[in-house]
């Protein structure tokens, strides 16, 4: 039985795991050892290896609480790490979850942000089998994520080579859109219909989990990584990891109708959205041959691979040809100079 | 080759990651996919139960940079986590880190801290395999540690019986001596040497990994719990989740003479830092039948399981009952109420 009339001061860090472990108990099926006891235990199976991934969501740096819900930051917190398995092609099997509370916080956020965990975590199966509670002045949350996959069906970051073409699954751009009108909400003049519908990609994303695994399957890819950064930054690492270079074509990236209509609106550049704008978490991947059957899902060929340095030309629909700078959202050297990403 | 002479705003988030990989380099031996990639990948033994832990540092609440160097915050940070892993007789294999760090820290702070991670990990053959850097306004550091255990090994807190002996290694309050210690520099009259000795045990404690193992490769144990909360709280938590009471010998809780030394001469009570403390990590274990034959490291009878309800009956040497609140810190409640803990 959940009491909501308390506050996180009242019942302390050991209600609250209790509270927790209540809320998670549906989401601990498999686990040998569950939330409680001094670590979780989990079931190992044979012939395949572990894949271990993690990432963290800080208050004030990668979302803020005043157009974002306990339960949107904690889907999302686990969506980011899903995209990581997914991009390896592999299938997510159980995570531990860190919070770290500011004293004053509302129980009902740290709630909520369960339900938003919960919620994905049932989709995919993954359980919820421990974590940690620390007061911090700051909030966070930090997800660790297990998943496996076949020995052979690892696809790395290493594996492009001259002549394969460059796909993405989806389109770009749409949740940078997204947060352009989060943070402009009372000036913006386009629909309420339009706006939710680029907000919920932003708050709200999908891992390409099903998608990646089918890439694997259908053994026509030599590399893949998700598309958290942005494509330019991503696709960076593809090259660096690899050691080649790239052709974008400007005129193929997938764009949807929505995000050029708003940046029509806006005065806005969808092409910098897509490029530097990340989170869109979809999966970026290279393929010796071009695909010619479906796989059941959206997927467009963007550019191929190219002989030489880690490097990225973009060419427009014109035949002009640019050199693009890697740079996405770096935390240390500085923000994004684009202008959606600057404070108001 | 690493450049000492860099500021973290200058090499960026992605340098850093590249600094990180090339120093963690040789303790990626035995992952299939190290760091650089989306997830790493390691290999899973037939068999065998996987155990996952996390544990958190947050500055300011867990340490204060006062005191505590980048390499004992790493060092610590892996520790806690051991000792998890100890606390279910487990074997700890591969880690994440997650370091969330304010932009304008100095790089040779993280290059300590992956240096005091470095040489625990050596030391128990565990692989940092991956991890995630963010930028964070206050810093801490997240370990999420993977261990691996044969499935009848397993040992819960909740396994407790009526009449069970209540068992723990080495000694207690040494970390809250040590915290005293270096909470009081200044002020303090007591030997360097002394305070020395005390300290370590506060910023670089030892994980009981391979006590854990031999608790349970002897089959004595019915329950276990590592030491972090302090003996009154985590001793809860063994008779919460086995539905037991306990029965604790005031003058049986091993305590050293340099802990007793030092609250004698700054008027402190020694066993309020061995109760409520926390922070030694030792091993507390109940066994069926008392331990007759040496285990290789001291263990000392502190108590016994009791029916009844979870709560603790402290007997002293006069035969005098009285009642613990199981309490020690808790981070939302509010801090401990005893004094060495008090801010000054």
């Amino acid at each position: 039985m959940i009491d909501n009339n308390l506050e996180l001061s009242q019942i302390g860090e050991f209600g609250l795991i209790k509270r927790i472990r209540e809320q998670a108990r549906e989401f601990q099926s498999g686990a040998v050892i569950g939330i409680g006891d001094d670590a979780a235990g989990v079931k190992v199976k044979e012939g395949k290896i572990a894949l271990l991934t993690t990432d963290t969501l800080v208050e004030g740096v990668h979302f803020k609480w005043d157009y974002t819900s306990g339960y949107q930051v904690g889907w999302k917190a686990l969506a980011v790490n899903l995209s990581d398995i997914a991009a390896m092609g592999g299938t997510p099997t159980y995570c531990l979850v860190t919070l770290g509370i500011p004293r004053k916080v509302d129980l009902s956020v740290v709630d909520g942000i369960y339900q938003g965990l919960s919620s994905l975590a049932s989709l995919y199966r993954v359980g919820i089998v421990g974590g940690d509670v620390v007061s911090s002045p700051v909030f966070f949350i930090t997800v660790a994520l297990v998943g496996e996959e076949d020995r052979e069906d690892v696809l790395l970051r290493s594996g492009a080579k001259e002549g394969d073409l460059i796909y993405v699954t989806g389109d770009l751009g749409t949740s940078a859109a997204g947060l352009f009108c989060l943070r402009k909400e009372k000036e913006l003049g386009v629909s309420v219909f339009l706006r939710d519908k680029l907000q919920k990609k932003h708050l709200l994303p999908e891992a390409r989990v099903k998608e990646g695994r089918q890439i694997v399957d259908a053994k026509i890819a030599s590399s893949m990584i998700d598309v958290s950064d942005g494509l330019a930054s991503d696709l960076f690492h593809i090259l660096e990891e690899s050691k080649v270079g790239a052709e974008l074509w400007e005129d193929k990236i997938p764009i949807s109708e929505e995000v050029k209509k708003l940046a029509g609106e806006t005065g806005s550049s969808f092409l910098n959205w897509a490029l530097y704008g990340g989170e869109d978490y979809e999966l970026l991947f290279t393929c010796p041959e071009e695909i010619k059957s479906s796989l059941g899902f959206p997927v467009t060929q963007i550019g191929k691979i190219v002989k030489g340095e880690p490097e990225i030309v973009l060419i427009d629909s014109a035949g002009r040809r640019r050199k693009l700078e890697p740079r996405g959202w770096d935390h240390f050297s500085g923000n994004l100079k684009i202008p959606y990403w600057k404070e108001s």
